[in-house]
């Protein structure tokens, strides 16, 4: 019954956090180190890696046998031929929500409430009104995804007294947290009846660019779009069209395609959008990294054990599996 | 039964608000004005005025029997010798809870995400990392006053996951949307519990510098403030030295002292306050003056049915009376 791998850790992990992970597997023997400063041969090495290593280190790992990614996207490693063959794959869903949701509905308040003009204006020492505002209240909020991320956002907006649209790629039973709930294939008929519209899928070949210029030309008047995905999800250039245009009222984003946005791309410069520099979901929330390790420990425990994992992602979809 | 009065409406309305107006008191002859326009021999002729006539225009009036306010704070009528003996006051309240709370949920989520220091970051087209966030989730929330919009924005925090402690001037029973209710007289001693303080109170004698610099420095270090009663209520110079020492995190401040701010203010220029220029109560948002003008239509109703208002203001404390 022994458990004894080597298993490659690379998250920012304290010491009571060390204490967890080894709890979970205590036959192990654990090597601590960063995206940064890990090698080649120690990624290569390890038969277990929890955390995210450099993509191209795995390729034809001879040992990996369970990759554990500290991020809820996992896109970088579904691409062919970076994990070996039979490697499990799993994610740290559970993790971000938190954190990504209220990133997003501050976003998508300093938006409708004209904070970033605020701030422009506080800047130059400007006491003057910035014109109307809306509200989340009495606003109907299109959330695309209900993951972890998208459930917990679509929770804050209700919760806000707003009227919620939930869109789910399978079929499931309509949650408490939204008005409505239905699947994928309706998006486009949907797009015209929301003010707001938040993104929260995982970047799969199916993902790409869903909002091209025609879907952002569905979107109602004066909306807001809030991506919290992927920057690839959207036409980047015809995004700033709609901004430019006013067709938008704004948008948030804390995702960018490309990424990171180059110094003179023109996004930056757009009044009515917010960038962020995909910093939601980092360990700036203290809470994010002890969520990361809890779900992590767990997961090594189980795997110790011989038991299914949580969190498997399906190579061929991109999305978490049920259990 | 005839109820024949001079009218004075001194708010922007629209058709439809005259006529919900005038449906109230069909015998009443309405003028219609403006704060800037109106001139001292309207107010002066004016039997009810509804909105805000400037302080001085209402002194000594022969003809004014109640004033109804626009505003929730009626602190510029409340003082000695601006409404003539006997005049009744009433105010708007339940018109800013919606408006004036998501402002401050805004600030706070701006303050708290650092996404004001991301906005200064985006105008320089700079991709990088800001540093710690907080959540509002698992803070410790402590609003001070629950009126209109201290109830509002108490109900929003606690369903974003806060804990949230009230404090109400007069004894009350708990509202379930707090976790804890206390006395004014508790503040000292609650003030060093919160990770997060928002003011919510009316500008009254007993009010002025409640936020006294001895007072600021009970409150714990890194905790956020958040102002959206009156400027008045907190010492500013000793708020500035708790921003820049970095004793708080930062401060929401929606109202200033004195205000407007001036051009050369210390306040403008550090980088933990967020101010925006006194708006969050104005009509930038719609749905504010609908509420404002159904608050006004039913007390004209009221008035000319001879019922009792809605909103007295109670000139000895400055609150509203229980009908």
């Amino acid at each position: 019954m022994s458990f004894s791998k080597r298993v490659l850790v690379l998250l920012p992990a304290e010491t009571r956090h060390k204490a967890l992970l080894q709890q979970s597997a205590p036959e192990c023997r654990f090597l601590y180190s960063t995206y940064r400063d890990v090698t080649r041969e120690q990624v290569q090495d390890a038969q277990i890696i929890i955390g995210n290593p450099p993509a191209d280190y795995v390729k034809n790992s001879p040992n990996l046998e369970w990759l554990h990614c500290h991020s809820a996207g996992v896109d970088s490693f579904l691409k062919e031929d970076v994990l070996p063959k039979g490697t499990a794959l799993t994610n740290s869903t559970g993790a971000y929500g938190l954190a990504v949701s209220e990133h997003l509905l501050g976003m998508l308040l300093e938006i409708i409430k004209r904070l970033h003009t605020y701030r422009d204006a506080q800047k130059l020492h400007l006491w003057q009104g910035q014109g109307k505002v809306k509200s989340i209240y009495q606003s109907t909020v299109l959330v695309i995804g209900l993951g972890d991320i998208g459930g917990e956002f679509a929770r804050k907006v209700k919760a806000l007294g707003a009227y919620v649209i939930g869109l789910r790629r399978t079929c499931a039973e309509k949650p408490d947290y939204v008005d409505e709930i239905h699947l994928a294939a309706d998006l486009d008929s949907l797009l015209p009846r929301a003010d707001i519209v938040a993104i929260c899928l995982p970047a799969t070949k199916e993902t790409n660019r869903l909002f091209s210029r025609e879907r952002l030309a569905l979107l109602k008047e004066g909306a807001v779009l809030l991506n919290a995905s992927r920057g690839t999800l959207i036409d980047t250039e015809a995004l700033c069209d709609a901004l430019e245009s006013g067709h938008l009222f704004g948008a948030g984003l804390d995702v960018t395609d490309p990424e990171p946005l180059p110094k003179d791309h023109r996004l930056w410069e757009i009044p009515s959008a917010v960038v962020t520099p995909h910093i939601s979901g980092l360990y700036h929330l203290p809470e994010t990294l002890e969520r990361v390790v809890r779900i992590a420990a767990e997961n090594l425990r189980l795997y110790a054990n011989g038991e299914p994992l949580n969190n498997y992602v399906d190579f061929t979809t991109g999305y978490r599996k049920k259990k």
